[in-house]
């Protein structure tokens, strides 16, 4: 019993013995006013230039990185410089060194007043001599060094060897605006009094009819994966919860390969009961938007220049109030643009394109609200617009003329939801648990599902949805 | 073209002229201040009583409740009465009203000093006269009342009719915390420098040999429900990322039905690169375990209390800092209580409840880490301990006897990963992009994935997994 209690400890710094007792400075606090101090630094070896009794290093911290210079002299040997040229790159290694301010900046690397002189170096992870792609080429823009041969890395190369590919600037700058996103849209949302929930992405049926629906092995039954939160979001509405938002996978079995569809993304759901108008809704999520670009400007400006730097683009602008149109206008803009089409034909991905183009020529905005979509272009649950039964209360919101979210109020009567089932020729006995659900006092409400992917897409003028997305999915790709 | 200039318009606030202008009041608002005045208000109607010329309604909005008074008089009529009293319960009301004070405390509602003396009443969203269950009966603890004769509601009722239970007190209460302990989790992470990802929950290959693992059709071939997002922060810790989180889902094909089983749950996941020892990733989640408790005890504290009065626990006992003990420790303290085991034997679900109580007894705590577990019992890739081959860099943390979290230093050498591999005879062929990602510098690192809902139930002191569940999934429930 001594014994036990003698080995229970509670150890305020678990530092154990083994540990050494140093503290590793990171790159980028290394400036001038270091200058001349001994440290300690952990990095990857970015470059090597071996060049007789010296080798130059570039050691690097995501997109920070200095130069290291390890030359024969009082404290290294001429077998240390053969060592650390010998190095292979994305290794990473330790050094100490002694930092020195430097006469000429170092325009290659972003700590440009200052260098280390290497003492020791210790390699702590080597990486293989052959890389299945260089860094160097993975940042450079299209066409930029074409003339001497210099490659760029095709999007196969890039997602085939992940692993390397994220640890470029424009990677690290883009996934951790992306993490500024989310962060920015459950802050804004928990401020207005959202409760973020967790819904289940294994359902027993799929609600919308079952087309481009994913099948899982259940035990001894199937099951489906969820195309949306959203029966979900609408049962929490009706359980009181008010306001709610959740962020997590959906998923689509569609087999379109195109530059903004995956089959599994990140959905940014909202949803809240209203109290006399679903323009109430529209007014909380664009509000929601419009805090999220503002976040993005003020706290992310480097994360947007570099990403910039190896693909430019136009700043991304947005107007306060959000600007919103209404369905009949925009087919009125198209129509005037030469566009032939219907009353109540759905927008084609074109035109979606060319009325982004016309709404930012004539009110200079990247982001606006499309409202009052024809009813028969929208599913069952779609609230009807209460004035002109061919329309209905749902809106789409578009980024740079590309759609990145879907809402509507919904209907929340049990009879008129069975009703436009119906109509919409779905099984009853499937949808029974939903329809339920509004059977026992249910508050007017809507909401809408925005992809992140697509967010971080268009904000950073990007052209395809899998340089934003980690890992994609897509009908030709499961791995990595 | 004028037309169309016309017609859009930039809405500061979206008021249509349709929507009346009032200003509806939250019921927790209804205070002696704001007595005698004329007020709207939407809630939902609790209970309803007539009695003679008058009828008492108590409104509800999630957990406050005020009661109302619809009396033949001035204002209403006698048909006004009746109208009141044959809406039915849970559907939702418009009323305005005057607030009057009142001069006994009316000890069954939250506000207890006014009622609403009502002049008009609107039904808004109608219930169903039979409710699947009461809500005084679901937030009815256990054993109370049984001898007259009241019914408390068994889970299956419940979950079968969640959208009504989850409008209780104490579930209103619970998934608020829940929607706070995620909070807490990331805001936490966040200031210590972690980024947030985003991992994909479709993947190719079952990595740990395919055991318990959901196959999911993708076109024309098939792949896997993940079961953690390790593999993934695992590659982002090898993209440079550093410090990394995740909320997410995770699926779990056992076929286990236990209180603390669920085949789809939410886990929240860490992965750090560490310097010196992995006792500095166990410290990070210790103290990210301990703001989430400090957080929780600090400001959900109504929440809390409003769960204790239907499921009576213990307030949640915890170290600053956090208590660590190595399994030899937990082994001996067993021993020493009767149980026969062996040094490399893993703990079962008994010996774990039952170390549980042992440490609450010695140490006062409900939670601890348990450290160094055997390298027998641990997955293929966690990180030998280099001191004892018989022992593992690996550790679980306990919240009143049960485990809350499984994590390890994981192997970062492609080498010593692919021999370990070999020893737990997993098929190489399966796990190469795994493997691969660490063949090109990988830093030390560890980490750990969390079960939300096991953290939740836990906390409160409540007895199955279920009740932290918004919608849970086991072997036999996959609806609603």
């Amino acid at each position: 019993m001594s014994q036990v209690k003698k080995q229970a400890r509670l150890p305020s710094k678990t530092k154990d013995s083994k540990s050494p007792d140093r503290e590793l400075v990171r790159v980028q606090d290394l400036t001038p006013e270091k200058a001349d101090q001994l440290i300690w630094l952990r990095a990857r070896v970015h470059t090597s230039r071996a060049k007789g009794k010296q080798c130059f290093l570039v050691l690097r911290q995501q997109q920070f990185n200095v130069q290291a210079l390890v030359a024969v002299g009082d404290r290294a040997s001429k077998q240390m410089v053969k060592f650390a040229a010998n190095i292979t790159k994305e290794s990473i290694v330790d050094v100490e060194a002694i930092v020195r301010k430097v006469e000429q900046k170092i325009e290659s690397c972003s700590q440009q007043d200052v260098e280390l002189h290497v003492e020791r170096i210790f390699v702590i992870s080597q990486a293989e001599p052959r890389l299945p792609l260089q860094l160097e080429d993975a940042v450079r823009p299209d066409g930029e060094g074409e003339e001497e041969g210099r490659a760029t890395v095709n999007q196969d190369t890039r997602l085939d060897n992940r692993v390397i590919d994220l640890r470029t600037t424009t990677s690290q700058a883009v996934f951790r605006l992306q993490s500024g996103v989310c962060q920015l849209f459950r802050d804004t949302l928990t401020k207005k009094g959202f409760v973020e929930i967790q819904t289940p992405k294994i359902i027993s049926a799929a609600s919308e009819g079952g087309a481009n629906v994913f099948t899982v092995s259940y035990f001894k039954t199937s099951a489906f994966l969820a195309q949306s939160p959203q029966l979900y979001k609408q049962m929490c509405i009706c359980a009181d919860f008010d306001k709610v938002f959740c962020v997590g996978p959906v998923f689509r079995a569609e087999d379109s390969n195109t530059h903004r569809h995956l089959t599994e993304f990140v959905g940014l759901d909202i949803e809240m009961a209203f109290n006399y108008h679903y323009h109430e809704v529209i007014d909380s999520i664009t509000d929601t938007m419009v805090q999220i670009f503002k976040g993005l400007r003020d706290n992310f400006q480097t994360e947007i220049q570099t990403v910039n730097k190896q693909f430019p683009s136009e700043p991304f602008k947005f107007l306060e109030p959000t600007l919103r149109l209404e369905y009949t206008e925009a087919v009125a803009m198209l129509r005037e643009a030469g566009v032939e089409m219907g009353d109540e034909d759905d927008l084609s991905t074109p035109n979606e394109k060319l009325l982004g183009r016309l709404v930012k020529e004539k009110y200079d905005t990247d982001f606006y609200v499309l409202d009052k979509y024809p009813l028969a272009v929208r599913p069952f649950y779609t609230m009807p617009d209460p004035s002109n039964p061919k329309y209905s209360n749902s809106y789409d919101m578009f980024m740079r003329g590309e759609e990145i979210l879907s809402g509507a109020q919904r209907v929340h009567d049990a009879q008129l939801l069975t009703e436009r089932a119906i109509h919409h020729q779905i099984d009853l006995e499937k949808i029974k648990a939903y329809i339920d659900s509004f059977r026992y006092g249910a508050p007017p409400h809507g909401g809408g599902g925005i992809g992140l992917e697509r967010v971080c897409m268009l904000y950073l003028g990007l052209h395809n949805v899998r340089q934003t997305s980690m890992f994609p999915r897509d009908p030709k790709r499961l791995t990595p």
